[in-house]
């Protein structure tokens, strides 16, 4: 069944953040070959990353993202795979793949091996429906459909911005979770996939995710994390609660559920504690205010969405710790960068302006 | 793994509305035998209803439930499955399982029978999680927990006051979809139970659902349908309206998914269509009148919220039908009628008073 040209070849990008050579790569091969794949390699920019050959790729070390964005640059993270998201700035595509160089690919309940990628993609080509729940899932999957009840004047959906992949063996747990089940794997497959619910928020995990970089691209900044930050392993949390309230207003979708990515190694607990444990108490006051952030009418594009927020973030969130005020400063010179870097995309995407 | 005693066994009645024998109770004898029954008998009150052999039952025909509760009878539907709500009235029981008796028993992937009553009972039993979403599902089942990201303060959840399981084979699907794909069948078995998230209003099946009485009985109201009203087939739809914005305000939680009944038959629909099209239009007013209701802080209980409701549906609704008026007056006199079978439960239940 597999389709004779692979699905948007020439429209998406595969952006992998990485301190090591790529032999990940050699099981993904079939599915990511045809794509074109931009890597950002984090840490020392002096060391070489192998990427096995008959990949078409480019790779962006410190050195290349100090000198492409300049003074700028201080808006990318370092030591921290949320330096993934330059990749999202510098792509030209509509569409982006990420994912983490340690997941492989997974196989369904039949032993199939399952191609994350069209699966994303799929999700991401068709509808979501974020305003009413449907109790047997994805309404737009084969064989199913809207049930009894759902509202016929919902069923055409909205366009879906983000799909979000999920992961067998390891799963993404905090470190105190790590530290209580070190043992505990993912082993349970389930078939579905949904839209979030508009209002409610998620916790959006960077692993294995695909978006719209048209609809929601410049929302989905990392923020700062890792060297010379007093927090990690929130990075992609930030993007997934920033990405959900913008698509929230702006009447866009997130999908959540298949495809499966195996994820191999589980990063050492204590080390993710000194990263997360700041994290764990402010998310105590981040949540409440993603929940209760209201955006004005006026924000019709993602670019003056994420301003507002930003200035909502310095204006609330500053009084939780001062690194709140830097990452509302990050959040507007992130901005400035990709619209300096998509000059165009910066009006197409956002044509509602 | 069975357990040496059935989970809830003196404290779970199993309602079931019927107009025929009994017969596929065969095949849930090993589940159901151990559990107290309420059948609801629809239509001819002259005719007998058979039920096999051993099993322990009571049986209500119109004619019971008219002198049982006299002139607020009225609010119990007739010749339409929405009379199972009866049932929920005169149980004297905690929790509630209701299914439809063309519902058999499933099987999951791997060939064995699915136990549905148990695994409601094990919804019901462990809290729900509506303020926040988690990615891998039901964080409570065993090898799955909350993923990284997701608020500590929320994860001791809330009380659970529904559990809504779906159907396997004849999916459950409206009038206009059954003409549409008369040949569609659910083969999909997902392994899942999640929280309907707080502000999200699903699609509740009264075919195989399960629910206490204690926290939600009074909401669970399945409306006025059938003989001598203009509209059929949204008893249970109503019913999950109703009570999800109650629970919202009340702080309590609906799962949805995991178990599974196999829906042996489609029921016809041209039938169906006719019950349904008012339905159809009527719901494009009904569920925005759900999604902005408030209801105030003093509405404490389920029959305070339920009174409100009624109010605000006679004020709100009437003007989409004159059938709304007589649908709110019937809300009232449902809640008298409950109060006055159970007295005690009255108070207890809404012990917040």
């Amino acid at each position: 069944m597999a389709a004779p040209t692979p699905l948007l070849k020439d429209e998406l990008d595969i952006v992998i953040p990485t301190i090591r050579n790529l032999d990940f790569l050699e099981m993904w091969r079939p599915f990511f070959q045809p794509y074109h794949l931009i890597i950002v390699q984090d840490g020392d920019p002096s060391k070489t990353i192998k990427v096995p050959e008959g990949f078409d790729y480019e790779l962006y070390n410190r050195n290349d993202i100090n000198r492409i964005l300049g003074p700028k640059a201080s808006c990318i993270s370092f030591k921290d795979s949320a330096c993934r998201c330059f990749g999202y700035m510098v792509s030209k595509k509509k569409y982006i793949y990420t994912i983490d160089d340690d997941c492989f690919v997974a196989t369904n309940p039949s032993g199939q091996k399952i191609n994350a990628l069209e699966q994303h993609i799929k999700n991401i080509l068709c509808p979501s429906t974020p305003y009413f729940f449907n109790t047997l899932y994805e309404p737009f999957r084969e064989g199913a459909d809207f049930v009894r009840g759902y509202p016929f004047s919902l069923r055409e959906g909205v366009p879906t911005a983000v799909s979000h992949g999920l992961w067998l063996n390891i799963p993404d747990y905090d470190a105190p979770t790590q530290l209580v089940k070190p043992l505990e794997r993912n082993t349970r497959y389930v078939d579905a996939i949904l839209t979030i619910p508009k209002g409610t928020l998620f916790p959006m995990c960077g692993m294995n995710l695909a978006f719209d970089r048209d609809l929601i691209g410049p929302a989905m900044y990392f923020g700062l994390m890792g060297d010379g930050q007093p927090i990690g392993r929130y990075d992609d949390m930030w993007a997934g609660w920033c990405c959900k309230v913008i698509c929230d207003h702006l009447g866009l979708g997130i999908k959540t559920g298949l495809p499966y990515i195996y994820h191999s190694k589980a990063s050492n607990p204590f080390v993710n504690l000194r990263k997360e444990y700041k994290g764990i108490f402010w998310q105590e006051d981040i949540i409440p205010f993603f929940q209760s952030l209201v955006l004005p009418n006026e924000a019709t594009t993602v670019q003056k969405c994420y301003i507002v927020l930003a200035k909502q973030v310095k204006e609330k969130l500053s009084k939780v710790d001062p690194y709140f005020d830097k990452l509302a400063d990050a959040m507007v010179t992130w901005i400035e960068a990709w619209d300096e870097l998509n000059p165009a995309g910066a009006s197409q995407a956002n044509g509602k302006a």
